[in-house]
């Protein structure tokens, strides 16, 4: 029994090992380097950043990609506060991620603890669930229970706070059960009195449009989507992260005719997509004033938002739409030769027409379209994740990168969150899957990183030196220059263990 | 009467012009380029930073420098979220600060609109004040309550809430009487019962100890702290951010003898310093179990916390040490040949000795002794602010560097958050009284920031292209190259006004 | 156009009246009075209570008894915070409450106007949604989202939230389109996957078990549960307030072998019901450990929470059942003759015999089952609904008084609220269906309320007086008396109209 | 040692104690009976209540009334959501209380546990602390803490949580220090150059007012400002609670003429009042748009707010104004002469003649005037703390009822809330200081109350019953009674310990 002793870290790591976490996001610091330690010992690849922010971003869209919560694992205090970023994009953008925070010690609570903040208030607001375990032997079972949540109906952040008496207590591990990976979610399906007021409505329509959201990229409902549009010729539109659900260049794809496809439809079949300013609010005049829409979402109060829907559907979109497939009359085909298919085409080449001449405007400084026509042609056409963020380049870039598979599109997102992409294009879960990771010590930095060319880049001067007669000279060159600013970096010996930092924190409780 | 009619954004910088603010730090966006410009306009100085998270850090020790809240202007949604971690840090600090945030138009509330985000609420939790005016004739008098609460009291962040159709909005100047610069904080003094009280613990003490925090610093008390010093021979310790209230070579510094001094004074005076994780809740074993404190604080709620005090002296810190000088006995003065004084100076020597061996040590990589020691030796005595971060590095320089006047030593401070050193030297209030900015656009930035370096410095590969066949150029490079990080800095026309973002933004007002 | 023109105050009343709403719970005062008169005008029933406590948890049983939200109307300030029981009571009930609360007007936000309370915030972290129209013209909008919200997906309290100068103000009734009625909750199915999984655990089941929740007479699923029961032979269990969803009386009730039951079952099929409290949080030793849960909930978080079940059903209830009816074996019918119901049905005899015996005991004073049986054998059988209150009285009466239909029971619930009593019982929906209320003005008092027999019920002395000389007469007798509490009940003139209260209240704007 | 061993229960018991309370408001119920039982028999009055709403109004104005926080004793969920009223109308009027909130097992949390609610994030929005101990030894640090901040500063209210199991755990007596009695709170003094300033302005003054506020009763200043408005003859104008600071028969009380003085006066001296609604916020037309402002108060954020004042005088009341009396010129006194001083005096009479007419209208039913003239007549002068609610009861009473003693009239206060009149009355310290209470169990009830009356007193039928045949018989005739509301009254045994109360709450602690 007693050899079975093992610490809090470790009984962390080995919870998140059981509900199949294979990737951790995280930055090290007190109370956490043991988490992340026992993490990589358990072979969970530990992926490690320099700030917080961008480590939310990160995990925040490695939950869309793959559908089960990113994982990010941060120190106290400041830790948290930057990882909120990341967890407010996912809120919104109703992606699944776990944060995990280190916190201090449960008895120093209120006494201005280093980093002391109340975490799980902080987060509570702002996610689906945020709790401390109340005590260690609860930690497998609230962090089920948070993947769970995070997962389950509409996906969102959750927050798991672990008190550093924790991580380094210690617990028999005969006396746990760790639970089994949190199944995946409970699906539903649309009532089918709905369903067939859906079908009829889809049948008699003059202008159909499907519109594809990002919540059908996350659910996967490529291929019924695919059935779906193809057994009835309905032209779709996707949202910008619709795109690659169907293929951009599918012929029944009218993004290139966005606004008249909207003003124009009569009834929208929208799928995963919320009637929020990225669809102008559902509202005329950029909606037909009377155009009908059917809402499939798996949020019931989802519904009827902000423009007055005609149909409710509720339940796991793949799901929903073969249950439309199976409705379907057999005979029903949208005609390509209406009227309003004919007008949109006509929109489509004509604009294409116009981006065209942009592509070949030799002008110098290029103008984002000759330069995003470059890259366009380079281009691979397949197994690539394209992420965009700034307004114009998000914005032109999105009409012009054609993308041809599903959650292969990230941009600012919902949120319209400028500084996601560097954290994103890291998150893309092909990297972790096809590519090993060393197992470096969680507070690995690379050996040389060259922090003095960002004051080159930046019409400053870098120094980079190793003994002191280059620091003196650089000291000295550096002291003259009066009008640029100066990063002198220096090579030194690590200090070596952790328990340096911060030399004066009381290891000994203190006595009351 | 209607010649005076102004924008919301022009009242708005009318307002902060007439509370004296000199300098907005920021980052434009919708709804708030419009504030910047007319800030600009007004003649306050605008910093442009690319990350709210460094921004607010840096507005956040400005108002510790200058004692008015450094002013951040922010975009909604995201740009809220990322300056949390400057509103956060204010608060623990107890620093002013005062965010200022764009948000939705108010009438769109609730409908998932641009970047929406109850950013009131948010704030609320965590500062001392944040609101939304009721309208856009309510704004001059909500920044002046919000200067004024940020400097009342403890000082503390302060939010106020701005929504677009507020900036964008118009009102008759004539109609608004813009309030005069709040005024500063009303200040106290202390009981005087208690100050005799006081006087008499400290001039019965055998071993006293004056321990200068933050707040001495942030409330200039640092002529009546060398006064009170000098007249009565008191040995005293400054925190780490308490530095250069009195020059750290001062013979009565105790600094490189802290742990003994703390845990050998039997009467400690502590001055505007929390008994938080930086003093060890002013517990035993680091403080004596029996010692005596009296404490001067300006708020009532911090007396007695963690450690029960002896003496509890509420007021302005400058005006009660001087009425501690005012009550002295003209005889008192500690004597500097007491067992305890000389047993310190012994500390302070031999640990002298041991720093001085590592100052020589040749090995490479250097020490951090060795490095700190040639920068030591080469830095000015005078008129630099010295901002330090990083666990070891904080630490070991904290010992190294002698600070000589105050609020000359920035570090990570009371929430020990790391990344805010860069925003801190930008902070440095001497710049901006020194330096004219230019007035660039609130959007500007420097021409060629050489981005493709970044990849460079970190073991990728950068390309700085101008034309098409360049860019062509870098691309098939790029794509032979698999091992490698690659950034491309691709030289572009700018896409010109502001409206073109989110072109598809709805600017009419929706029909609902 | 301009004979138009109504009141915020009409507006809010049209727009519940076009919600159909047809009761409102309420008690007046400034601000709310005028928008409880136009709501009386409009032909709503408005109930007056002297307690917003009462008020509101009537309010929270009115929702759960009718499936739309109980509204109810309070004022600012202390209104809001008495009516909050109600919020909790309906957030843990998971019952439909629309709390509508008055507020300061919008301009004197943050000066301490009369009864200034952030109620928005308040009651935003304990309801579904809680907010402020951001104009007149969005009250009818804003109520129509918060119904929906109140009672889609798992049902609870909102908040809307009335500035004064809404109510006061005007607007053009033919610039608003009222929406309509909000539609029922969209409903949905269970994966017909899981439902086939879920029979084959029923089948083959030796010891099912159905139990009945509140949740289940919530979504009226009593001829689904009836349809299972009876195909199926699987013994039943209800809740509290499950109790009714079927007959007390029918034969495969095993209410009076509860902890047998629920200790021997291997398969649970779990309708609307939480592992709670109420059920041992479905843990062993009250559950058998290995038994198999099949729960059916309409909240996909609710799945798996504590005990880890076997199979989630997620959908609407009555479907669902449905579904499994559906898919059943035509043969299966589960044996009455198994050991595992015999001994529940001897168990129940024999619990019988022991509590007939309670019946007949003649002690003096009464026990509780004495007392019961004494009501029970004249209770009607039909036609009413019981509502109980107090540890013992409900514990006690629980198995005493069987209850033959549907939602006739009510008691202290999830939250195990003692006080709720007197509400539910105003709150049952027949009452207002079947009694006409007389339209009295919304402040009115019976005429001639005799407070002052409190005091003789509790031991002390009342007087009741119309004259100037039964007042001092009374007084006279009353400071006579020291050993009691005296209430002298004084018949007065009403002082008139509203506007005399605090007569001091300025009802100019104030210039700033 | 080990004799030693206390239960939680006591170890709050004893802490209270230490910490001087002597009386405790509460209503038990799980898991606080024990800590009512332990308060007991410490020797501390315990004050059983019905409603927990009521209860927390009491304790509220204890407060208020004796300067040391009242206590409330609540159970968890429902309990402490009742006990908000008195939270909130502590925190509005800036009166000290402590809430103790019972709340489940700390291993529960989340689990859906008996009355689960997360009460220290509930309050934490509206109190100055709220805090659940971080295990059972920290209790009594916590109280002390919680202590001190309700009375530090601005008083307010303060909460702690209690969970179950550290109420039934048990604790080494000798393992911990018992803190003493929280210190009085910390005093400070204006600054001396206000006082200054202050002083020039009111002896330049041609038409002086002070008004005298709540805080000046609840900081005891009565003494300073009886000496300081006899020195200097300057008329003054109480609150509504700052009446009988001076008595109202005092000749320069000018409470008759209050419009004609608010809006005359050129200099108002504001001891201990806030410029809110009950003052109009200090703004034109009820004041003079050129009045000088010289506001006192313990609180820097006040200062300021909503009126521009001229004097920010911080510090502890009865202190400032004895710097005030200090700086006084010998010389000078307001002269009972001016124009200003007669024609308030002239108003004085003009509306004591009005009064007296409606005190002597013989119209029956009474007015409010002629009511309240013969309760005045009867009243004793002296030792009656007056408590006075309802909008126009309170407006009239206001201006017949003198009060002449400080702290002797309780009414609807700063939030206006209607509903504290009963708890108010009960809270008069006066009470609990001369008349020992009996010391009942906590849960004991009068024997008898007759709550049948209750029925008598609306308009019902009430029957009170005591044997089984009385019962029958009154349900006979109960249930031929239609029309009429039938509350029976049926005394029967108490079914004995507390244990019974939910029979079915699982004791022994569920296997994960």
């Amino acid at each position: 029994m007693e050899n079975n002793k093992i610490t809090g870290a470790e009984l962390i790591a080995k919870a998140l090992k059981k509900q199949g976490v294979d990737v951790v996001f995280g930055i090290v610091g007190i109370p956490v380097i043991e988490v992340a330690e026992a993490i990589i010992s358990e072979g969970i690849k530990f992926v490690g950043f320099r700030n917080e922010q961008s480590l939310s971003y990160a995990a925040s869209a490695y939950g869309y990609l793959t559908g089960r919560p990113g994982v990010c694992l941060v120190v106290s205090g400041p830790g948290v506060v930057h990882a909120l970023a990341g967890v407010f994009n996912a809120q919104v953008n109703c992606w699944p991620l776990l944060l995990i925070g280190g916190s201090i010690d449960t008895y120093q609570e209120g006494m201005g603890a280093f980093q002391e903040l109340d975490q799980v208030t902080l987060c509570r607001a702002n996610s689906k669930y945020s709790t401390r375990p109340p005590s260690i032997s609860h930690i497998p079972n609230v962090l089920d229970k948070a993947i769970r949540i995070s997962i389950y109906g509409r996906p969102g952040p959750v927050y798991v706070d672990l008190p550093a008496n924790y991580i380094q207590g210690s617990i028999n591990l005969d006396s746990i059960t760790l639970p089994d990976r949190a199944p995946d979610p409970p699906k539903s399906l649309a009532d089918p009195i709905q369903i067939n007021n859906a079908i009829e409505l889809i049948v008699n329509s003059k202008r159909p449009l499907v519109i594809i959201g990002k919540g059908a990229a996350y659910s996967r409902a490529e291929n019924e989507i695919k059935e779906l549009i193809e057994k009835t010729n309905i032209p779709f539109l996707p949202t910008p992260m619709g795109k690659g659900v169907l293929p951009d260049h599918h012929h029944l794809c009218v993004s290139a005719a966005r606004s008249k496809a909207l003003a124009n439809a009569d009834v929208i079949l929208l799928l995963g997509a919320r009637l929020n300013w990225i669809l102008h609010f559902g509202l005329s005049p950029k909606f037909n004033k009377d155009v009908k829409i059917i809402q499939i979402d798996i949020l019931p109060e989802e519904h009827y938002n902000n423009s007055r829907i005609i149909i409710a559907l509720l339940g796991h979109l793949p799901l929903v739409i073969s249950q439309l497939i199976d409705s379907l009359p057999k005979s029903f085909k949208y005609s390509l030769t209406s009227d309003y298919f004919i007008s949109l085409n006509q929109k489509i080449n004509d604009n294409i027409k116009i981006t065209n001449e942009k592509f070949h405007d030799d002008h110098i400084p290029m103008s984002y379209y000759r330069a995003f026509y470059e890259i366009k042609q380079k281009l691979p056409k397949n197994d690539i994740v394209l992420v965009s963020e700034g307004a114009n380049t998000m914005d032109i870039a999105r009409s012009i990168f054609d993308i041809q598979e599903p959650r292969c599109r990230l941009d600012a997102g919902t949120m319209a969150t400028m500084g996601v992409g560097m954290g994103y294009a890291i998150a893309d879960s092909k990297t972790f899957n096809e590519t090993p990771l060393n197992n470096l010590p969680s507070t690995a930095l690379l050996p040389e990183v060259r922090y003095e060319l960002i004051a080159d880049a930046t019409g400053g001067k870098g120094y980079f030196v190793k003994t002191p007669q280059e620091l003196s000279n650089a000291l000295d060159e550096s002291l003259k220059d009066d009008d640029r600013c100066i990063v002198i970096n220096v090579m030194i010996q690590p200090a070596g263990k952790k328990k340096l930092e911060f030399s004066w924190m009381e290891t000994t409780k203190p006595k009351l």
